[in-house]
């Protein structure tokens, strides 16, 4: 399967960021955790702090055949009308990741916009999230 | 492992209530076919229509020694802080599992309460997000 | 026709309860004077302070092949989102009733949760209420 | 008896206006209808979509000598305080009656602000509902 | 002076509605009482229940050449932004005048929209309030 | 084409009522200028501060066969429910004009419950919105 | 008759500030233009910026055997629940004075706790709702 | 005196949950701690998660002739119209303790529904606040 | 023990202010209770309108030596931020004490800013909420 | 005429993104199309997803001797106060255009931050909505 | 320059309340090292807990011929409308401080209303703040 | 010192843009007036419209080994949630600056998402903000 895996605002600063939250890994650990783990799919990584870079790589997704998308738009998540809409018009499925739980967050942070336009959500379970992103794709996506 | 699933009111109606939605198995299908996917754990399924012993079935799990507890509350989610406080006493990870996504729903079923109180939640797989939570615990719970 | 009277909380304190408010009849004598107006009819009442009990009860009027259904949720009416899923998932037709006219009450109680998933509500009738349900599943249910 | 129904705005159209949800019975056919039912009593209608005439009819009532007032305001039932200031200065009793269940329309719906200046209100019962409303006020009224 | 005293719904039942409340006065009462009050005044009266047609009596006192207004909306006080966009439009000092105290009575009636656009408001003075309105605008309006 | 183009209250002051903000001409300049523009329709012109005959206008436009409306409803477009009642009984193409712009003004002018039940909303563009208006019903309409 | 004028924050600086908005009279000389206006009453005044200092005032009023008190709250009127609970233990007529129109000033300014626990409010006329005030204590209070 | 001792859900987890914030005492221990301070009391205790079960206690506890009720409905205080509604109808004196103090909790839990409609409330004060309730019972209650 | 007993506006009125409600006893009548039931104790009783003034007295226990603190802000309690800051500032335990039960009263009251900063608070128990306090400072403060 | 024509996020999936309500066109067939309405213009086209660059584009059409802008910010319209600032620090003349709506769409689109800052707002004209716009400017602009 | 530097309640605790969070420099410490950093001015310190004090502190800074004032009215700048009124009365330029940064706090602190009618506000730079406002002053004000 | 100074949206019109309010002055002038009251500090000056360049920049200055950062966010101050997760993301002390007072302004302006992040913020000051919170950073930061 060709998976774009799409990655939203600091996320390039995780492994650095507060560590004893976060964890150690950087985005890039966790692309080649992934990417070991799923050696038959072909997963291909983003990351932009643009909220308009976001909607463009999600549109390139669609144009360059994609199976699915799986997006991780951080805190854009609550706030970005903008994303919820290009997500609307899309014809292939999404779904979001969160590594934190954001229903355990300040209450700005516990509703996801973007989320609403997507198959579903998961949030809490770190990079295993991703992972079991892939999974629902490969097997009822 | 010996994981507890724990679902909550109205779910034993699935398969029966708006097929059209919410698809042709029931929860015994969906037990079924989470124990032929996980063939070396120890599932233990519940389903209650009643707050009360929802609670006692999550202190059942602690009692018996289980390893981890997958809990699907249904609407309680957006109004019981009775479970979210046993949530809170509990020390079992906890992933909180809802077939729809709550994200696309009303307002008011937008926020989980006891999702707050969880590792993390799945919401909007159907019956990948039990064996996507599962995998989670066994791998990082 | 057979129908199904479910009663919520609080409703079996009918006549001690207030009564310069509530009236001097108990549940029991309304129940007893619906049956001599209805003679024809086949009246099943039932009465609990559980909201899971409900949420049966509902569930077994539909088993039990009733043509429709009277109920009276009392104060679970405005907070109960469980009841209000059993509700749509039901392939019967529901009347909901009042005692006391709910919109001239405190404004929490002017909301009905579950009155919006039924096909009307009455409120404020007293015991007339029952009747007119009965008569509308009678000759429009 | 002598009764005065009175109807509020758009009323008129009924029959004409989306027949497939409002049925194709015009206010008349509802009159005619109701008149058959009530052969014994004195119905006296009227319609308007003018807020003050409508608080002009509620008075009119009480100064011919009717034995009680059903209305049906209509949208004004959600917004009027000056009708529900003339239904707290009118000494009749006073049924509100609504052919859709307005509880389950949208938010703004909900709520009756005259409603809550009656005895008591029946919604979504169609035309079943101005003759519940008469038989109240026959018997208990 | 020439001074148009304006009267919103209801007030038509001033004396007959309850009495405890609002005094055995009509408004007919008043206003005699008003004109011995104010014997070198011109005094014009208006009462309607019709938004529309105390629109109208507002642009007409500025047409027959009033030195001033009296207004007394009632209810419409708290809602009719029409009644607010007029008094806006208008080139009169006007004085807005309620029997009771609007403070003291529930949240919904404590604003006044249509007062907002005069030059003050009384209220609670019962008909006190109306002479001193009068009084205001013969030494200062 | 035959438009009704219906105006809500004070539009009639307009050219007296604070010429500074709303402009020297009157409604009836309007209309003068709007008939040259558009020498080839036939336009009907209709003004009432009342909410109850705006109503009428709007059904008796399409028993009298208009090809579409043009309706300002000035301050009732925040509060009438009724009238937007009415426009969603109705079967004509209406598009809803207003002379200044109302997303720039107090909150509770910035939403318009009649535009919900429109074509479309021109706001801001003063006599040039009735003309847009006009030209809309005759390309698209 | 016997009154009281209590007067608070900031109305000690009448004349100096704003006079464009508040005239050019001190408190002082409105004190005195109310005594000419007032010949046969005795009127004792007080200002002070202390709520503490008001509430003090308030039941010397009546331990002195005042007659009714007139009290001009300032901005205290909006936010003060102890002024509002002594004027409720309090066995005077009292009467609320504001200058300028509260209710033409911003949101917050618009309600009054402490009017809403007196006999009436005057807002917006200036000095002479003082002697309004007077008036109604003298006639009616 | 007897009295009747009522607590709500994960009251049987105390000493267990959470030591460090609510002590290492179990139920069972204030239960006996407290029948040694009240030695001529007769004290009846009672413990469930269910809503429905604390109602039917309530009840139970007139009809068994106790003098008074001491209720903890633990997180229902803040989310139950039902316990509410049960506790208007008993004609028993009832005071409602804490063992934490909800005022300085999250928003949610400031709100007691229940307390509402008992004698009084006290939070915060530990074991000692059921001593308080019994003191206040045998004296004032 | 040393305790200083804090008294808050208006409780000077105590005995004459609403006696149906508040009872006939003044402060200084449970002031003279309290120290009979209290022979060993040295309670020290202030009283003032002054928000300010409380503050002062409340660091002065601190610098007195006191052992706890009792304190009825009277309705400082729901919008004072000062007194709250203080009681933070502030290293004695302190109680707060309202007479009538502020849960049932209307919604600004039901909330103590100044009680979530206290060990707790007692309410609606009348004269003994003081003697429960310093029972429960006397053994577990 | 020289008119800038701007384009917020994915406009430049018209066309392609569900076609039953956004039409079969795309953003270059309606940019041809207005170009054979208004041969004598010079209109410049412009489309992005990122906030910053629509900015940049304000002020270069100001920079470059614009005599008008039509903008179409799709969903930054509801949430972008920077957009809201840079329209506030332009010296042209700017009307917002929507192809949809936004008045009958969900709560949170019913409100424009950016059209409040332009002379005006057309919404659910379709393409008509941009030619309108053009119109206006060209007469009154 | 003469500067009066007004400080609210509390901050006489400064050193002793809280360190860790605070610091362990008391008011006097604070205002030793600016009158060292501002040799060539006169500085005047006032500080009370009792807001009429604060505003009869601000009209003597004016009567007493001030260049400019800091005020840091500690709690009062979120709810007293009667500082906010005082200061908009006063005709010298004023900075308001705050020594930690009321933006990070909780909801209620992040708002201003004494802010609002300053020159400026500085918070979260401990007294740097202070000596901040009196360069700007110097310079500037 | 190495400084980073960080401006946000429309700060490159300064000087053009409503001089009347901002001054004459453009952000290149305040730069070299900085630059000279500073001389012995590097100062970089960055400005964009785009949100996540702002957020790259942020990111750069820790990367160069900056000292800290003065970020004047304009209107994002407000609403960018990704803006403030990169503030708490960031070792370097960092103060928020704007020109004017954000707390005098409309509701929306006066809550500074991305100030709570921030060690302090100063608003209102003009120019000498940025000189302030270079001045803290020297001596505190």
């Amino acid at each position: 399967m060709r998976i774009h895996v799409i990655n939203g605002p600091s996320l390039d600063r995780l492994g650095k960021r507060e560590p004893e939250i976060y964890g150690r890994e950087s985005l890039e650990d966790i692309r080649q955790w992934l990417e070991r783990q799923c050696a038959g799919d072909e997963l291909s990584f983003f990351q932009s702090a643009l909220e308009g870079q976001l909607i463009e790589a999600l549109f390139r997704a669609e144009d360059e055949g994609a199976d699915g998308v799986i997006l991780n738009p951080a805190s854009y998540s609550h706030t970005s009308l903008a994303l919820a809409d290009a997500l609307s018009a899309l014809h292939l499925p999404v779904v979001e990741v969160h590594l934190s739980n954001i229903h355990g967050r300040e209450e700005i942070r516990r509703r996801t916009l973007t989320g609403a336009c997507c198959k579903g959500v998961i949030s809490g379970l770190g990079k295993f999230g991703y992972l079991a992103a892939i999974e629902y794709l490969r097997r009822a996506g």
